[in-house]
């Protein structure tokens, strides 16, 4: 009798990815790492690589972050540490962090999460880091960015590869989340649910408990399923736009640095705004504080021109028109 | 003192648009009319049509639609256009229509009064149909299309210019439905509210009255708005990929009509998938029955080649890969 469809089908997506990495890794053993918060998916997770690595000669670690955000959270970290040894794991490291408070507390404790496993993925000379989003976090990271209305590149959600050198890999992408927990249950794993998870100070949570929920009863229960959809579409479709504008840049840019104007103006408004923005990132303004309406009032000095001043970016830089090419300056 | 500020920014979105149709209309003396089905937003828009069409020479007439789904229908369908008569709109047409089943009663409705409002526009020689939606109408359409998940083109909403010869025109479309029904109530214009806009029976209601205020205290009180930008983003997008994938697919069209496998393989997935579609649809391939899996699959042909047989698309249209080239046949 083989394993439970559910547990099948978890270690068919960590099968999967280790093949990708066998196929791209210089190692013919190469270390793949899971990491791990206790909780049921990256439980899962972590066994699955335990049981499949062995049998495709991968060694499999595991790295579990201690946010240190709740009192008796070290505790906790070496609990989820022994878990992970007893699943046949090794390296396991157990990686205390920092949270700060930049960009609100789930951006500093991410930011910090990463940053610890990047550094642990370095020191142990691992080949991937796996991941345990599943197609459910998906959805929640599409809407989250469907709420900052700023386009399609914000509607990508996760990618299934990521990082420096694709290092970052998602195999539940494209798997519910009740799938990885029934396999949990099946397997008699013992997970830890963080509490954050259902704290309604969290925009996530929120997202999770509250609007998935409700737009499912809306607008019928294929929701999620169409949320992930979106952000494969939208992440091809953002990547084509950006091959364009990279290309079109190329082919407006004079040798002063300047862009033709009059090449600018035949682009669709969609590739232009994007090599604009290109182009005033790379002159110094943070793409973070470059809004909508910085981007637009730079595309009226190229649609719109009745002799405009030099208009003020972020950043300290200037985008002004002059003799039909604009230039992006220090202000 | 001027009008009420509502009804000025009501007045103000009317008149950007009379100017419009005023230069792209070879009539001095265009007929605009406003579809409205004796609802806040569309009593606003017929009013503010009546306040500015003379003032810039305009003729201002209106259609309301009886859908004849409640008994009754007829009657109000005439008070509406009594009021229409009464605003100083003239000519006034009230059309009944009969609607189908195809598509569901929501889809059937639409057709059956885009279908009206087309006639009408022909017989009467109207330049322009003004349409109340709101961006919150915008809003829960881009939710309607994410739902379907079938990608960027489904989340651009409705547009501002559409229709044959762009004959519609959604003046409202950045302005909020609280603006506009408080500069009906500003007016002491009288309104009748379609119980089907609080039938939790039909999808857009649900959206309206479920979805989008859940959303909204999820993620914050600006989600109208991102989903409203989301549409405008998308559609650029789209509009930008269509061209694209219109472009490759002249380039990579042989002498035969078939495909040239090299030249798709060289341009990303999301132009690929495009420029199959379009094959696809020219073969005969009705757009309609034509998903994501379809276009998957003949994608293969080109990205995944192992001698695969022809590929049986709606509508009776095979595609098959020989010798280096793409065919849409008949199957």
């Amino acid at each position: 009798m083989g394993p439970h469809p559910t547990v099948a089908a978890i270690r068919l997506a960590v099968r999967r990815v280790l093949h990708d990495v066998l196929t791209t890794s210089a190692d013919p053993h190469p270390l793949v790492l899971a990491a791990c918060s206790g909780g049921a998916d990256s439980m899962a997770l972590a066994a699955a690589l335990a049981f499949e690595a062995p049998r495709l000669g991968v060694r499999a670690g595991a790295v579990t972050v201690d946010h240190g955000l709740q009192a008796g959270s070290d505790v906790r970290a070496r609990e989820v540490a022994d878990r992970l040894c007893a699943l046949g794991l090794d390296p396991v490291d157990a990686v205390g962090v920092t949270v700060g408070r930049q960009g609100g507390p789930e951006a500093a404790a991410r930011d910090a999460r990463y940053a610890a496993l990047d550094a642990t993925a370095e020191r142990r000379g691992a080949a991937a880091v796996l991941l345990g989003h599943t197609r459910d976090d998906q959805a929640e990271t599409v809407l989250l960015g469907l709420a900052r209305g700023s386009g399609i590149r914000s509607l990508s959600g996760m990618a299934a590869v990521s990082g420096v050198g694709g290092r970052y890999r998602r195999p539940f992408l494209l798997l519910d989340r009740d799938t990885v927990r029934r396999g949990c249950l099946a397997q008699g794993i013992t997970v830890w649910e963080d509490p954050h998870n259902h704290d309604p100070a969290y925009t996530r949570s929120r997202v999770r408990h509250e609007a998935l929920p409700v737009l499912e009863k809306s607008l019928g229960k294929g929701v999620v399923e169409a949320l992930a959809r979106t952000a494969q579409l939208s992440r091809d479709d953002a990547d084509a736009l950006d091959q364009w504008a990279a290309d079109a840049q190329g082919e407006a840019a004079c040798e002063d640095g300047s862009l033709d104007v009059a090449r600018l103006h035949t682009l669709p408004p969609a590739v232009r705004r994007r090599v604009i923005r290109r182009a005033a990132v790379a002159a110094g303004s943070p793409p973070g504080f470059l809004f909508a309406r910085h981007i637009e009032e730079v595309d009226r000095l190229v649609t719109g021109w009745r002799g405009q001043k030099a208009i003020n970016l972020p950043g300290g830089v200037a985008a002004l028109r002059s003799n039909g090419r604009l230039f992006f300056t220090p202000s």
